[in-house]
């Protein structure tokens, strides 16, 4: 377990450098992020380089002992380049392109902006490649941040179309594909065909489904030319990139298979206001945040980014960037108490993080991040985090014991970018989301101290005893057949509304649903309906805590070799369990609530034989790590958890780690 | 009564159009609405037409033993039209235009468009005008929706011109009726007028006035050129259009004017999303739908709906497009339950509805529409619906000897779309809208079972008792003309607040309050005021269920001729009643509540001798139909109407109707 | 004390002038303005003047005895320039442009904009420079007015280089001041500067408060070159312009500058929905406004603009507009009562106006202000307002003696627009406004019955015995100065939370905080934090009233030199006082509630000897103006104020004047 720091050498007096150098090296600092808005300093004009401030500053950091992680500078061009290019600007779906001033305001479909990006990349690995106090690279900085996750740009429409045509090969294919003989949008050859009219009405979801893998592969193989460069000029140094945990607009699987590992970006004040509006019931996510909450966030939803982002590559990962005060792109941006940073890191531990890095150093005096807190306070005095910092110095032992212990867990949820986009683009009920649809079992399972990864279909299932696709919305025969492959294999495998229901190109499946996972699932959705809510299904069942009314989403199951586990008050079955091979496929035809999907998880882990943990308090997190349960208090209050039999209890904002030994003691 | 429905051969394989027809046959269906979104279909290239599939479409529908309405197909263009011709594109009031793969992004002055619109009707009325399968043709499709009823681009700021042109003649009379005087806005020649600038700032209202009047005349001459060649080439056969029922943008009396008769799409669920936020209590408005109305819309909405529909050309109407499951364009869309189409089609029918078609036959795979329903499902079984298609089978008889009954309303709303326009310009009450102000004497009538034709000033008035116009806001001399002879022979005229307070060019008069209107009112205004509830002013009247608050709106009266009903505390009068002649004329002064719109309905209605039925529960309609009283219960529960001195109850989501026989039995 | 009315003569007949001008010269008004919009009816085409019919008017309107204001029509141009010179048509952040039909629709950089603009100010100032009747000039009309006050042309772009270049010399010392360094947005040459991106994504702070300096500083050196012309002219004449109380996007102290006195438009019912969300606590802004105000405005805000605008020369001014009936641009535009026009010129009396025009003389008939009401109804008869004038009249002498007395204040709040534009741009806590931080202690001493001037940091602060700079968040070496001379000569001075933390080019201290402010508060803020209520520290304290929760906005201080007043349950101190020299410096290290807030500025009045009027009622507003004290009762109730030991009763929607002899009687 490392800790590191985000630097900008360029932003500080060079008399300066050493005296921060030292300092983090003092704090306990092992790893240093630097250079990755730097492109000006290092290319002040077209083909004019100055290196000396880079090589000082590297040599300053190594000097005290600090490994470093350069960043490629390409999310924020000079000026001079937009100025001579303007044609490199991205453009939003309204035709609006930002301009310089600020970052990521250019297009990766620009052969321009490609060929100086692959410029400035080249010239830095050439000169820095070989660096033995190097250890690795970040490629950009948070592709699609603040919205550029998708350009709408001439460069774009055509490559967009250069894509279409590699994925269709006729246009007649693609006609039939997207159904086109609606409304007449029937396309006569490539060249017809546009960006999707986003902005301003309803286009063709097969349409918008492809513009959005097409933009999310567009930085993927942007990124694929820097992943290359810095493998081919610097062997042996890693090569990742920073997510941004729930980032809904690109697949964060693909663009994480072609790195070493993953690291992400962990602001926990800020992302219950990034996500909460799409995880939480609608009248939750609207309310305050809970009192406890306010300079923690919501444990629950930084869970949640954190197993995603280990789903990514099953394995690892680091945080780039861990918040350790107050951030400036939030509604109040409070300030954080003394303890807090510790909770964070710890909970990052206890979820897979190998290396944390916080961001950042000091507080910028100037631009746009200003209110921005870092380790010390923009007069160079430490800030809150600092003494947690101290303090975790202390914990080094207890950090690494853990830190090596294994992450496997027995209970997987499937996550699928074109579930996500179908459904968002077509939630047919207003507060449907497909992320709101996972939480509701995410934390079921969190809130019963079960580990969970968050992992595509295509990831390998057979570690888990327990998979659960709560949508798997849109099928392709891969993902079909590598749930068959699982289910066979003996694994349980539960499937949730609205499954089946698309095919890869995004129109409906034509036979009964859920389509191509009928026979999987051994029903078949004889109706199913939206519903606002106090309207709905009155379920009977035997499972406990599962009765009660179905509203928002219910489906009407007729069984074909499944049998019934709940009935709707009208006979149609409402929940079903279907052995295949030496596997059991569940169906549950309803949009659960809280205590709904806590009965379903605790039915489907009883099959299996895993015990959860239950009566969490509420602000208690447990997360099980090889023989280590951990325990981690967000509260102001002391809370007690009771543990295989026994009452533990956990200080106000404190943590506790019980070994398997103490647990049988 | 007919049945029928919209499908789209196009959209499925050849293979499936005989069973398809032949399950249209067998479900009792009669007609079929086809074509009117293949354009790209039948001319895949410009000046290449492929006739064979339609041919064959149509002889396999006929064969079955189908009536065929024919759409023509220029609400969506293909690809090669607007690629070929940019400038057929229609832009908004911010200049964005929405491009290729969606609908009505067409302008209707571009000469290029018209040119390409009336070469693909000719050539389908040259090709079947005299098919005797084909019994119809609806012309386009729902002009204006989706925000398509005014284009801003320079194809219409020419025509503008032209329009301003013939309606002002000189340059001096613009300048002089819109008041251009006013903040220097003089015109010295026509081409200095622009469309107005809605989007940025309020522009001058007389400006805004003419514009929506010019917008909807530029549909109008659009409609007319097919109109005129199918009437030419398709002899005998009917020319429609299918309505939006209370749409706003245009002035459907105009539109309604050119066609035999009209046709109206009629969405339950729909029609309150759409539409409350201008009818209801602003309060109510934003709360949530009643509980029993979740899956049956608002019947009083959609009452109102029909009634304007049916006053167009006040003559019965077809329902063009009736909704028999969810759609897939509102907050929720709801599942539907039995029996909730048939409730639609008999309150459509007791509203003077002659034929009724479903949309749409099937639900479809693939583009915008894959989530809204038809009779039958994605995979081809029955839908929800298809169980009361069944029912009203069985009810044929019944339904045929209502539908030849009597339609005769005896009291009669006046709308005018110059009032709506001009209001909604300029509310001065934020929460002001013209709707709102008719709606609450709809309701008020409607809630005491009383039948109302919504209609023209223009139209023929003496055919009524009683006429109501909420606000008569916007006066031309024909108008005033018509109300004089109206009142003069016999009738009852209700004039409400705001009334004869501009003249035609959206100018104010200069002449006391109610303007043109005040020697017919026998009353001026002396002193007017928005107020903000609960500020008022307290009425006194001996008119049973007037008193109270008088607020939103009030209006001081002096009477001159006319006696007052009602006064406020400081004296003036708030509610008037005029002789003239052989009729009387009311001025209501202040925007009523719905208790004291009942209570001053009920005065009016006392007057003239026509009894109410009082005491309707809410979710319970009834509508008189010749002798015939249909009664509707949309809720959840059996309800009981005391008619005639007679308690009749109606089965939870059921009809009932009664004779006259049965009622004086 | 002068009453006047805002005239039209070109919006009616020329028969009707002199009856007009009789009417008002009845009603005892003395000034009219005419001509601000009247370019078009000057100047028909280009080059071509039509000077008649002002003529005619200014000779109908002097024989009447009215002394005249001529407006310079500037705000509006004819169309035919428009139209030949589309490049003087400005633009918003998005590049959208507003077009002829409204007003201020140009740049004020716009070269030939301003060419025009000069020659017609030159033609009057020719024309009428030394009319008798003509006793001043209003440069153009309401700067900034409906979101004008920055436009991003390419003139403007242009222009602002200039301006940049000029202020910073170098490239390279804009980089520094800017922190250009952050995300590479260093600039090579000025012509590399765009205007800031501010409709898409956040930009610098910098580039955006040195672009809204420029954008007022343009409006500045517009409005120069017309005062320069006037002055040379129309020798004796006053200039002056009408501003628009606390209206935000100007620097309205410069612009204020070069003027001979200020006047400003006062619409009471308009000013809270301008305002409110700004300044009231966030609950209640979007609350209803009070009962009592709905007809009459929040006379706490309508006072804080008038001591602002009074403010901005330290000297008396004029209404050029008051409202005297129903405005037309607000949510409900409640009709007002009897009495409150009245109200609103004794309040604007008390307050320091010197004379009083009412806007308008008749309600127009056309255009955009059609439901402006004026003191003639749209048929010519009286408004409301009316009756009101003709109580004044018979109330003249006492007007006349208040006028003559002392405005003096000993109490000053300091405004700074850099800190409102800062602030604005970065305000960390969603709910933080410069503005709404002011009105809390603003309205402290106001319903307390201080008399308070809103100045700036450089205005004559000696004055004053107490000086209140909530938040005095950007420093200068000038500010810093003069606050220090203004303390050492005895001054007493309230420093409140986040001030001294920006340099002047909006770039954070680095030196401990308040930043140079630190030495002359002795106090170090250690800690501060942005808090969501109810989050926040508990303050201890023996300051009367001040004790209770510290949230929203806290501090920590650590005194050097400076004694605690208050502090915080964890030990730091909340509130401090510091002596230096003569005076004494205060800093108050929280945001401070209503009660708070009193409490603090009753502490620091006691410090000096003034004892505020204490329990004023809601509604009921005391001022003081030389030996009177003015009581205006705004609310239905009779009220009563407990001052200097003496009940005194005030009727509902009545004043009452005390002077100092009544008052010791």
């Amino acid at each position: 377990m490392k800790f590191g720091v985000c630097y900008y050498p360029e932003q500080w007096p060079e008399a300066r450098w050493a005296v921060d150098a030292q300092m983090m090296h003092d704090a306990g600092l092992q790893i240093v992020r630097i250079a990755e808005f730097a492109w000006a300093a290092m290319e002040p004009a077209d083909g004019r380089y100055t290196w000396t401030w880079l090589d000082k500053a590297i040599q300053t950091l190594a000097e005290a002992g600090l490994q470093i992680i350069l960043g490629t500078p390409t999310a924020a061009p000079p000026v001079w380049l937009t100025r001579a290019y303007p044609d490199v600007l991205r453009q939003d779906a309204n035709g609006r392109g930002r301009s310089h001033g600020t970052r990521r305001h250019t297009c990766p479909n620009s052969p321009t902006y490609r060929r100086y990006s692959q410029r400035i990349v080249q010239m830095m690995v050439t000169r820095y490649g070989q660096d033995p106090c190097i250890i690795g690279w970040q490629v950009d900085n948070e592709f699609g941040g603040g919205k550029t996750g998708r350009c709408y740009c001439p460069h774009c429409a055509a490559a967009f179309r250069t894509w279409l045509q590699a994925r269709y090969g006729r246009i007649e294919h693609l006609n039939e594909a997207w159904g086109t003989v609606f409304w007449s949008q029937t396309y006569a050859n490539w060249a017809e065909i546009n960006p999707p009219d986003t902005a301003i009405d309803k286009p063709n979801p097969s349409h918008v489904l492809d513009y959005y893998r097409f933009s999310s592969d567009s930085l993927g193989t942007y990124q694929q030319q820097q992943v290359d460069m810095i493998h081919a000029g610097a062997p042996g140094r890693f090569v990742t990139h920073n997510f941004m945990g729930l980032f809904r607009d690109l697949n964060q699987f693909d663009l994480a298979a072609a790195l070493d590992f993953i690291t992400w970006d962990n602001y926990p004040t800020g992302n219950p206001e990034r996500w909460r509006r799409y995880l939480l019931p609608v009248g939750e996510a609207a309310g305050p945040v809970v009192d406890y909450a306010y300079d923690v966030g919501d444990p629950v939803i930084t869970g949640m980014a954190h197993d995603l982002m280990r789903g990514l590559k099953q394995r690892p990962f680091w945080i780039m960037e861990q918040q350790c005060g107050h951030i400036n792109w939030g509604h109040t941006n409070p300030g954080i108490r003394p303890r807090t940073t510790r909770l964070w890191c710890w909970h990052a531990l206890a979820h897979g993080a190998e290396a944390i890095l916080f961001f950042r150093w000091r507080a910028t005096l100037f631009a746009q991040e200003q209110y921005h807190s870092g380790l010390l306070r923009h007069d160079g005095r430490p800030d809150v985090g600092w003494a947690d910092l101290k303090t975790m110095q202390a914990e080094r032992a207890l950090l690494a014991q853990i830190a090596a212990a294994s992450l496997a867990a027995e209970v997987a949820i499937l996550w699928q970018y074109d579930d996500l986009w179908a459904l968002q683009e077509q939630p047919h009920h207003h507060d449907y989301d497909y992320m709101r649809q996972l939480f509701v079992f995410y934390q079921a399972l969190s809130s019963s101290g079960i580990s969970v990864d968050i992992v595509s279909p295509m990831a390998d299932l057979s570690r888990y005893k327990v998979v659960l696709a709560p949508t798997l919305h849109v099928t392709s025969s891969p993902v079909v057949a590598a749930l068959q492959a699982y289910v066979r294999g003996g694994g349980h495998l539960l499937l949730g509304v609205r499954s089946g229901f698309k095919q890869a190109s995004n129109v409906v499946t034509a036979v009964p649903l859920p389509g191509a996972l009928s026979d999987l699932a051994g029903v078949t959705v004889t109706d199913w309906q939206s519903l606002p809510p106090p309207a709905g299904w009155v379920l009977q069942t035997e499972v406990p805590g599962l009765s009660g009314l179905a509203t928002y989403w219910v489906e009407a199951l007729q069984p074909h070799g499944a049998r019934p586990l709940a009935s709707y008050e009208h006979g149609a079955s409402a929940f079903t369990e279907h052995g295949v091979a030496n596997g059991r496929v569940y169906y549950l035809g309803l949009y659960p609530t809280p205590a709904q999907a806590t009965a379903v998880c605790h039915y489907l882990l009883a099959g299996v034989g895993i015990t959860p943990l239950v009566n969490l308090p509420p602000g208690l997190v447990a997360r099980c790590r090889g023989p280590y349960t951990i325990l981690l208090n967000f509260t102001d209050h002391p809370l007690t958890a009771h543990i295989h039999g026994r009452d533990t209890r956990v200080a106000a904002r404190d943590i506790m780690v019980l070994d398997q030994a103490s647990l049988e003691g």
